[in-house]
Formats: C-alpha cells, sequence, structure tokens
C-alpha cells in the first residue's frame, strides 16, 4: 500500500516505522524534516507538504497535536484534499472533536475522498509494537480499505459513522482521568500516612480498586519517575475536549473536570511535559515538604 | 475457636455464617436479633449484649456500620472490655478512622485483650466466598492468634502497627471514588452521545481505563441495575473519613472530594440506598430526559 503519515512526532514515528517494516510504501509530512530523520533512513520517503505526501496515495494517516493542526494539514492550502491526486482514505489518528470528524468526511466526500476518524489508545509503545486499539468511525468500506494498515499497528475496531471512533476515545479519556484522580489522592494519602507504597500496591492490587492504569503509574510512583508515557498537556486538551461534549449534552462531568482543573494546575507550574502520573503534585502542594514541580525527580 | 461476632448487617451475616460453617463456636449480637436468625438456626448463639457474646472468646469481631458503634461494641458499658472475661482478640472488620483503631489498641492493653483492625474489601459476596482481603494493623502475636477465623473469611495481611489496616483501607477508598467518579463520567458521556455501551466496554476493556470496579458497575449499568454491591451510603461514610485523613495532613485530595460531593447529591436525592454505580446519576441531573433518583428501576 501507498501510505502518507503526516505528523512525526511521539505518535506518529512508531506509527510511520512500523508502516515501512512491514514493507508498505510510506511518505512521510512533519512540521519539522529532523523528526523524521530515523524513518527517512529506515526507507520512508519525505514530503514538502502533506498535499505532497498524500499525492496518489492509497492511505493518509494524520497523527497531530491539536484539532487546529489536523483541519489545516486536510483541509488547508496544501493539505490532503489539495493534492492533484488525493488519497483514497484520510485517517485522523489524533484525538480531536467528533465533530471534526464529521467535518473531514464531510469535506472528503465531496473529494471523493473516505475519511475515517481513528484515535488509538495504547501510546507510542502500542504503536512500536503493534498492539493499539483503534476506535474508527466512518463508512464500513473506508474501513476495509484502511483496514490491512490498521492491523500492522493493532487492533481496529469500527464503531459507527463519522465521529463515532472519537466519541469512544473521549468516553475512554474521561475514565482515565476519573482514574487518575483517585491514583492520585490514593498516593497522597498513603506517603502521608506513612505507609509502605509496594504494601499498598499488594493489598489495594487484590481488590476493586486495581486496573492497567494503576499498574502503570503506581511502580513509576514508587521510583519517582515522572517522565510521560502520556504528557500532562495532552491530558488537559483530550479533557478539554471531553467536558466540551459533556457541556454541549447538559452533562455535569465533575470527575473529568477535577482532573482537568488539577492538570491545568500542573501545567500552569512547570510540568506540561510530565508524565500523567505526576498528578498527585497537586494534592501534595500544600504540604510543607512538599516537592516542587521543578524539582527534577525524573531519571 | 470461640468467636463472637457484634453486628449482623449485610458484612456481618456472611461472616459469621461462615465462621460456623467453619467449625467454630459462634457467638453473635447485633441491634435486632432477627437479623440474626438465619445464623441462629445454622448453629450461632444468641448473646443480648456485646460483652455478653465476647465473654471467654477467643475472638470477637466488630462488623458495623459507623465509627460510633464500634466505640460503643468495644469500650462501652455493656462492650466486650466490659465482659468478666474479656475476648483474647478483638478485630474490627468496620472501616473506621486509624485513630480509633489506635484507641481501641490502647484500652485493650489496659485490659490485656489484643486489639486488631481489620477492615476488609471484598464485600458480603466475598465474605460469603471466603474471598476478603484483610488489611490488619496491630501486632504480630494477635494478629496470629486471629490468623486461623481470618482464613476463613479470606485473605488476611497483616500491614504494621494498630491503624495501619484502617489506613490502606482508606488508601483503596479514595482509589475506588476516583476510578467510580470515572465510571460515572464515561457512562454519562457515552449515553449522551448515542454509544452502544457494550461496544464501548469492549474497546475502554482493551486499555488502561479498565479493570474490575469498571468490570462490576459496566454490565449492572447496561441492565439498570442500581442495587447495592456497595451502597451510597457507606461510601459517604469512608470517604470522609479518608478526606478527614487528607486535611490532618493538608492534603486537597480533590478526586475523593468530588466523588463525595456527588454520592451526597445522590444520598440526598434518595439514592442513598443504591449502589455506588448510580453515582452517573449526578451526571446526567439537568438533562431533560435525567430519570429521578427515585425512579425504580431496580430490579
Amino acid at each position: 500500500m501507498r501510505i502518507a503519515v503526516v505528523g512525526i512526532g511521539l505518535m506518529g514515528r512508531p506509527v510511520a516505522q512500523r508502516l515501512v517494516d512491514a514493507g508498505h510504501e510510506v511518505a512521510v509530512h512533519s512540521r519539522r524534516k529532523e523528526s523524521a530523520e530515523a524513518v527517512l533512513a529506515a526507507g520512508a520517503s519525505w514530503a514538502d507538504s502533506a498535499a505532497a505526501a498524500g499525492d496518489g496515495a492509497d492511505l493518509a494517516i494524520t497523527v497531530l497535536p491539536d484539532p487546529d493542526t489536523v483541519e489545516a494539514a486536510v483541509l488547508g492550502p496544501s493539505g490532503l484534499l489539495a493534492a492533484a491526486a488525493p488519497p483514497a482514505v484520510v485517517a485522523d489518528m489524533s484525538t480531536s472533536p467528533p465533530q471534526l470528524a464529521r467535518r473531514l468526511a464531510a469535506a472528503g466526500s465531496e473529494r471523493g475522498v473516505a475519511a475515517l476518524d481513528a484515535p488509538v489508545s495504547g501510546g507510542p509503545m502500542g504503536a512500536a509494537a503493534g498492539t493499539l486499539t483503534i476506535m474508527a468511525g466512518g463508512s464500513p468500506e473506508a474501513f476495509a480499505r484502511a483496514r490491512p494498515a490498521f492491523e500492522v499497528l493493532g487492533t481496529p475496531v469500527l464503531i459507527g459513522g463519522p465521529g463515532t471512533g472519537q466519541s469512544v476515545k473521549l468516553v475512554n479519556q474521561l475514565l482515565i482521568g476519573g482514574i487518575a484522580g483517585g491514583i492520585a489522592d490514593a498516593w497522597a494519602l498513603g506517603e502521608a500516612l506513612g505507609l509502605d507504597p509496594e504494601v499498598v500496591a499488594g493489598v489495594v492490587g487484590r481488590g476493586l480498586g486495581t486496573g492497567p492504569l494503576l499498574e502503570f503509574m503506581w511502580p513509576r510512583l514508587i521510583r519517582g519517575d515522572l517522565a510521560p508515557g502520556f504528557k500532562v498537556d495532552h491530558m488537559i486538551k483530550d479533557l478539554a475536549l471531553a467536558l466540551a461534549e459533556g457541556d454541549e449534552h447538559g452533562l455535569d462531568l465533575a470527575a473529568g473536570r477535577s482532573a482537568r482543573e488539577r492538570y491545568r494546575w500542573l501545567s500552569g507550574a512547570g510540568g506540561g511535559d510530565l508524565g500523567t502520573q505526576a498528578l498527585y503534585r497537586h494534592a501534595v502542594r500544600d504540604r510543607a515538604d512538599a516537592p516542587t514541580v521543578e524539582e527534577d525527580d525524573r531519571p
């Protein structure tokens, strides 16, 4: 397959790499060419614009940090739909508003391009290992065409029409925000009460409070590792999207709002690039012995 | 072993029943004798006071709804320590403040009684099946003496000195409160966006947002089952204890506070006896088509 990957960041890099490794013909475009060096060395080709990357492609994948950038990469003057021969399918793997997914689908259909929203869970490690979950929204036909590439990256699931993949992703992020809030509180209280965090993990891990996010975060907290699997600033963006959907439907999503407020505080205090496990810093911020966010205890 | 069980409610009943079934000599006391009918029929004996139940016992277990009742059952004029021959070990399986556990331990030692705090996770089903996790605080000697009875009920873990079992339990409840908040938000948003909750569970269940609490709550939400595994009012009590500990240590436990506020609203709206999975009702309360809390959709 001829595949364009637009956006070679933390996520786009392993996505492109894996597609190259699987033998696909991959063209990449990114804001900074340097970030693509490794995939270019591995056999991908460089394009000076999204349009050039996607020209004549079977599938173009966008993996970008925010909705505006996605919109520009698809609908902009040098975006994918502006190519002489636009890609047959455009799949947005970024977490974007469902409305944007529907707008891209509508704009695409005018040019004969099938659009899919295809946000993922699993992070860079999941992309590198081919174990992402891909939450797709769009037509079954577009899904079928993208599927061979998606299966190189993980497990694709077609939820429904345009926007439904993004909707499920936002539900997932709300859930994760709530759990992260609980983990932050639990960590802060356990530490304040002088409990051995290994013992706490052993006991709590036997009950209803356990789960893969705890299993991811807790050992990192024990060793003081706040390096990002998923960045605070990205979580703020995703929660904002979820809360905006909630507002539109008259919902009061209090756990998500609480998590967003805490993450915003953390970002404002200089922790936007930390991993989401750093949230406990908010809970302990008024303690006399609280570490400052700037204190570099990252390994 | 001669064992007293004080408090024959939702939890005390299966605890006493299982100890009877394991061949222990069990005396029970409870506020209302009727609630003990089944365990009396199974071979337990009735006592008119905690003191009478615990007289000459190897172990007395309290399983009571709140700290005041625990205090009265142990330290009161007809409490366990007032028996002619007080029990060798008193274990409080209720969720109580760590301070109370330390006070009971101090009062016990004056009468030659070893006190353990021994709160549990696993609920009535876990008690009936003998799969509780028992978080114990106290001396290794007291733990060793109580252990044969504890092992009938589940897996006992000695955390440390008096109060440490309660501390771990409060950490566990904070975690559960946060997760429950996330599940409430996720359910409310998924429903508002018209997503099939079975599909959402399938996708979310593959990622970091999954875990046993989601697996417990989600199918119940799908079938509209708000019957309690764990009651809203009990969660409010546990979160209050955890938040009080947090206050004492200068912590801002925002996820726990948010969950408590929502559960309080739910209780105030008549849902105190619902299961904790009913929390989503708070998120949707302002929607035009929101069900009232009183609407009985319990099976």
